[in-house]
């Protein structure tokens, strides 16, 4: 480095201070978060070039036995309130919810200073450009890789990883309680209400397990990626988002029989549009995925990204999505980054691997305008000229179709199931023939479209 | 950061200068640096915070065209003395071998203050403790991602996504070559020698392959992350090493029959004998992977890397293991780690995550302690007796035989396949077992032994 300005100015042969960690939140993450800062404690000091230690906890409840010895550390009733002890350098929220306590602890800690690290996929995809641009500006360390797939650094693999590639797309399976919903509905030919009730009874879902089932924390987490990954501003409100509550037990078996999986994909790529303009396209949907497929071979409560970079290829991370251990392993990276490297104003700026002012507010992306085949299933009344007029709703849209498969009377009610898989052409034109059918005496319920992952 | 003297100081208002590289070795991945510095330079520029421009180049011939224009860049005949250039804050060292100009240059650059990185794994497995070593008394940054697994960040991943981690074991298919070698002889039932050829034809196989299909490539690489995993010095003199040469078709039809696919796996894990020192065990063999396991999918030139953490649990890194533009995305990742952060000097310290002088010498690890199931394949003279006097001596070592095939007499010359798989062992009763039968007059040729992969 031949000006000596840009010259690495120390070697620190002097001892570093301890960083001073500040817990927020002790369910199973904060649990493992200490059990992990107490038992890998040696190694974490000889890899961070400081201790971390824990110095301060908070919790709704603190009588509650969560299995780790809490009295080493000074206990806060109002957990927004520790973000002001001088005896904390970095605060670590496990808090959750998108707003409340979590958010405004967020804002308290950055106000007075504190590198803060959080596993809150929710609070980033509302108010993660809030909280990096009051961050940057202040040039304090905010980060977030437990927020997305676990103990998987797909964030980090973003945002330095593949720094020197623009991504062309990026794909995965983002939600652990709906993989293993759709991987044990299909070892088992069961229905969708049967095993999630079994993942509830195990603690793999929520008592409510809307935010999963329905795609909501997939968006949440996608929308933060692509905002690494292509360089634009958080958009979680324009996620196009379906979740897994309609699948059957049926739908499964017919993917099988053409050959595919079916697992809830999140999905994202830059479109430009013939105006020249590029546009966002986030999508969570179930897809069936082919047997030959790297996202077909994830099964069980695992998360897997896929990266497509225009140098590097196809990249695919892939591990465990949610549990205290791993998720405290993503946390814990994130501290360890801050005390390696919290004597410098650098990469503070980067949560978002740019600076906050220099994303894009990018629109959303048409998605009539995706070329893509499509599963179609229909639940009809099993009457004559049904699937005359299914089909001539197609042909009327210009649907191509590649297989159709009816399947015989269903026990219980006497309706039937169609199911037809399109070859590739325009969404809009599914949307249209769909329009078509709207209001048809024939079709005892909506009609269910998932996409095929593309190669 | 309650420390005034912690917090950060710089928000970065003013612009930084380009960070200025010389590049040397100008073969496909070389020309893929070019290519992809110079089409991705408006976004490297966003995420570094400044321009990376190449200011220099050498290679070996000046002549020949790499469908690259290098005359925006200073040409040095002698590439050692780029090192030595005012215009230069980063050397790139791509021209390979162990020793010779590369380890020339590598160590002038960091005597001239140059930040280092490199894509020479052969390099680094020799020479990385002195290179780091003298980088970090220097104060000077030394990268290597693209040395291991071509454009996956699996150096990344191992430094500091799993940082917070012990690494409990990391295994992977670390050579592209091998690989498609031996997904190939799957798919097509071809010996080995035939895929070989067909390999070098498409450029798939250097045209003296040795380094590759005898293991040694896969070996410099697993030294260099056991040494990042488990806070080791390198050792790769002590990596137990197999390539895949001596393998038939009848090797993959067996295995396949027996419910497994063989794949060269790099695999290395610390191991604390009855003395209670930890011994670092490091091998590159082919192994039998269970067809269930992440690995067996992992088909063509993909590399593949797992990594189990006691906290992350296992974490799988995936994509291509080699090829120029994959290649290149790793190195440009490291430049502009560089470029984030060279005015800072603590990350330069950690080119092995923790200093080099903390790194401990392991002794190797005995492998007769190892429990594993082993695949043994047998080449027999076709007469009474041989399978007698195989079976006692695996009784006379206390190997236990899980299944045993004989496999009728090949068609070439009267020779005749004995293949079992042990159920688990000591490995050294295997190798007892084998000794025992040296030199006896009723095998055609050495035993073949390959273990099994456990989950």
């Amino acid at each position: 480095m031949a000006d000596p300005t840009s010259l690495p100015n120390s070697t620190h042969s002097t001892a570093r201070p301890p960083l001073r960690v500040a817990l927020a939140g002790l369910g199973t993450v904060g649990a493992g978060v200490i059990r992990l800062i107490e038992s890998n404690a040696a190694l974490i000091e000889r890899r961070a070039g400081r201790r971390v230690v824990v110095t301060a906890v908070s919790a709704r409840d603190r009588g509650k036995d969560r299995g780790v010895d809490l009295s080493p550390y000074a206990w806060e009733d109002d957990m927004t309130a520790m973000a002001a002890r001088d005896d904390v350098d970095v605060v670590v929220e496990l808090v959750g919810g998108s707003d409340g306590p979590a958010l405004t602890l967020a804002r308290n800690a950055i106000r007075h200073g504190k590198g803060l690290v959080t596993a809150n996929k929710a609070m980033i995809a509302h108010h993660g450009m809030e909280l990096a641009g009051t961050a940057e500006a202040a040039g304090i360390p905010l980060r977030f890789e437990a927020a997305v797939a676990g103990g998987i650094p797909v964030i980090k693999g973003l945002r330095e990883g593949v720094a020197a590639n623009a991504v062309d797309r990026l794909y995965g399976i983002l939600n652990g309680t709906c993989n293993f919903i759709l991987s044990t509905m299909e070892d088992t030919g069961r229905d969708f209400a049967d095993v999630l009730a079994e993942a509830q009874a195990k603690g793999y879902a929520e008592a409510d397990p809307s935010f999963d089932i329905e795609g909501t924390d997939a968006a949440h987490k996608l929308s933060i990626l692509s905002s690494i990954a292509f360089g634009a501003r958080i958009d979680f409100a324009s996620v196009e988002t379906m979740g897994i509550s309609r699948l059957l037990a049926a739908d499964i078996a017919q993917a099988d029989a053409l050959g595919y999986v079916i697992r809830l994909i999140a999905t994202a790529e830059t479109a430009t549009g013939p105006d020249g303009v590029q546009r966002l396209f986030q999508r969570v949907q179930p897809h069936l995925v082919p047997f030959d497929n790297l996202l077909a071979h994830v099964d069980g409560a695992t998360n897997a990204v896929v990266v497509e970079g225009n140098f590097s290829g196809r990249l695919l991370f892939q591990g465990a999505g949610a549990g205290d251990g791993p998720t405290a392993s993503a946390v814990v990276a994130d501290v360890i980054d801050i005390a390696r490297g919290m004597d410098t104003g650098f990469e503070a700026d980067r949560a978002f691997s740019i600076p906050v002012s220099g994303l894009e507010a990018m629109d959303p992306a048409d998605s009539g305008h995706r070329r893509s085949r499509a599963y179609l299933r229909f639940i009809v009344a099993d009457r004559p000229g049904v699937l005359a007029e299914i089909t001539a709703a197609m042909r009327d849209a210009g649907v191509s179709i590649e297989s159709l498969i009816q399947k015989g009377r269903a026990e219980e009610d006497g309706e039937v199931l169609v199911v037809m898989v399109t070859h590739e052409g325009p969404e809009s034109a599914v949307a249209h023939a769909l329009r078509l059918l709207e209001g048809s005496a024939s079709l005892a319920a909506p009609p269910l479209v998932m996409h095929l992952l593309d190669e």
